[in-house]
């Protein structure tokens, strides 16, 4: 019987389906060959219903044995730990994933995300773009140079950094072939299509008895 | 002779300085009576003189000894497996310090930042605010029950967090007295007030070098 346990929505509709960050930790297991079982919350009153788990109201969040865990990077990195599927075990290769995965979440997330939120609610000028612009230039320059982000491998910082970057609007921002190449790259990998459809399933099976 | 340098800008105008993140790891250092040294790249030409240290030309990086690392988030996670004054040892506080420490730059950061680059561009109403006032006051919540965000003590969680919430406009964003009495807390720390008391000093002396 598996330890983990991914905690996702029992359903949303159909915009978010195959972003929904559950499939950050299910693509990970999958990486690392770690069974887990997915269970849920409720969608209505998602924002209340589970705040002793997520007290900003949000999934996924993993329980690992007694273990209770919330925000999809912290979970990512403790996973990470149980397998060098998903980082290395000597400390520089450590180090390095460690500074990708905060790279992904804190510099490039943290532009990405909001602007991606503003171009939604159509404000599409919106005074992120300059920023944005600059960082993912930075990055296109990094990846030009490599194949992955830390170690001279697939680490859990490509991961992060992949599932950031492959927002449609986001991939879509300028040209920048090396970042595009990255993205299919990484997301071709099995252990993501396998997590994308069995997210995608999940979501469509609740529509199905939402009816 | 410490290992550990951390580096940052020779100078900067008035209005970042004290909030510069090189602070995020004097402030760790001096809770862990690490050693260290600061150096400096110059600020003219600042986004593209130090891309080999940090790519996106940001502020801080630190050297500890051969190993080179950036973002500020990963320097401090990784100062702190040399402390159990910045995290405790024991599983659960390690995890859920980590988990704290993602929270204040995913969840609390991701927000914050962009609602204040955009206020301070002039747009005030600017979209984001809804989404601020949600998580700020989802926070202001846990900490109506709680003196620390970890293990019941002071951890490199409330360090990202406190030094995220005290910048002045957020701070001054609607009446949370929780999360006011928190940020007076942690910052009242000798060894937060001597890394800001450092880093303004710092950047002073540049400027009367400057003239």
């Amino acid at each position: 019987m598996s330890e983990l346990i991914i905690w996702t929505l029992d359903w949303v509709p159909e915009g978010p389906r195959g972003f929904v960050r559950d499939l950050r930790l299910r693509w990970a297991c999958e990486e690392a060959g770690l069974s887990y079982t997915v269970q849920t919350v409720p969608f209505d009153d998602r924002e209340t219903n589970h705040l002793a788990q997520q007290p900003f109201g949000q999934v996924p969040f993993l329980s690992d044995g007694e273990l209770q865990l919330f925000e999809s990077g912290a979970c990512l990195l403790h996973l990470a730990r149980k397998s060098d599927k998903l980082m290395p075990r000597d400390p520089v290769g450590e180090a390095h994933t460690l500074q990708w995965v905060i790279a992904a979440l804190n510099s490039i997330e943290m532009v990405t995300v909001p602007w991606w939120f503003l171009t939604m609610s159509g404000t599409a000028d919106n005074g992120l773009t300059e920023w944005m612009n600059s960082r993912l230039q930075h990055l296109e320059a990094v990846l030009s140079e490599r194949e992955w982000l830390a170690g001279d491998r697939f680490t859990v910082a490509d991961l992060s950094m992949a599932d950031a970057l492959r927002v449609k609007e986001v991939r879509a921002f300028g040209d920048r072939p090396e970042t595009e190449s990255y993205v299919e790259r990484v997301t071709n990998r099995p252990a993501f299509r396998k997590a994308y459809a069995d997210q995608m399933a999940h979501f469509e099976a609740a529509s199905a008895k939402r009816g």
